[in-house]
């Protein structure tokens, strides 16, 4: 799987609000009504990535989860990060 | 902490759509898009009965969890089911 | 794959202790110390679970988690079943 | 509650094995077979941090977990950072 161009990133990025680039990676802060809450959606995030074998940098701080998406095998970001970045909005309820 | 007479039970179950009276106890059963998301609603609702230190019967199936509410130490339905209830409402996303 | 013969679910059986067959299932019924350490089992179980493709029914009961197997696209008890039985031997901690 | 001496902060990190200090917090790194381990941790974890309403800082990479402990109301590092670092060591399974 090709690393994508920075204007493919950028595209992909108007697709999933809230995410950002930094350097090789995607991120987003998802911020929760509480711990529990956060941790769910760990979990929630975490069997969706299983799936798809790609497995996203979680911090958890308190009600707070900032999630970063690279593609480390290819040394940047690909669709995979895209798709990834999608099914994380998905998980929040 | 009282249980609550029939017609209370009833002007409650009201408040919480697809809950229904099997006894002494309160029910429901949820249904996810898979398994990931029936385990991330059990922790969720884990969360939020631990901390209300009230706990549910959960039986998953799949991507199925069917929540059974009770208060055993006074035989039979309390406020803390309805409320316990009204969180796992809450907790689908 | 093939439901198992009585006496290689018998074998089977005796490798998992604990492990006890129910007409088409094999159940086991774990104690932990608490409500959280037996929702942390649902989810380490739920994810080796879900990598195998293979779900078991769960019932958690406060600080009891049973755990029901059975290959239902089959009729009955197949190798699958004692696979995932040994995963949740490796998930108590 | 007060923040503990250097002294006091030493001698109990040397009842944790692993842990260290890293200034106003301490912290370990834990290792698990996979990611769905890790997470499981992270809720095993989660549930007796909820319960103490003390809540760590943790960093998922895949199949490890970071684990910060630092008590930001005291500005610095209590008895109650201890005692859930304890809890974390318990939570390895």
């Amino acid at each position: 799987m090709a690393t994508l161009s920075d204007d493919d990133v950028q595209n992909g990025l108007a697709t999933v609000p809230g995410w950002e680039r930094e350097g090789d990676a995607i991120v987003k802060e998802y911020k929760f009504d509480g711990f529990g809450d956060a941790i769910a959606f760990v979990v929630r995030l975490g069997f969706k990535a299983d799936k798809a074998d790609h497995h996203p940098d979680l911090d958890v701080r308190y009600n707070r989860v900032r999630v970063a998406l690279s593609t480390h095998s290819e040394g940047g970001i690909t669709a995979k990060d895209l798709a990834l970045a999608a099914e994380a909005e998905g998980a929040v309820g």
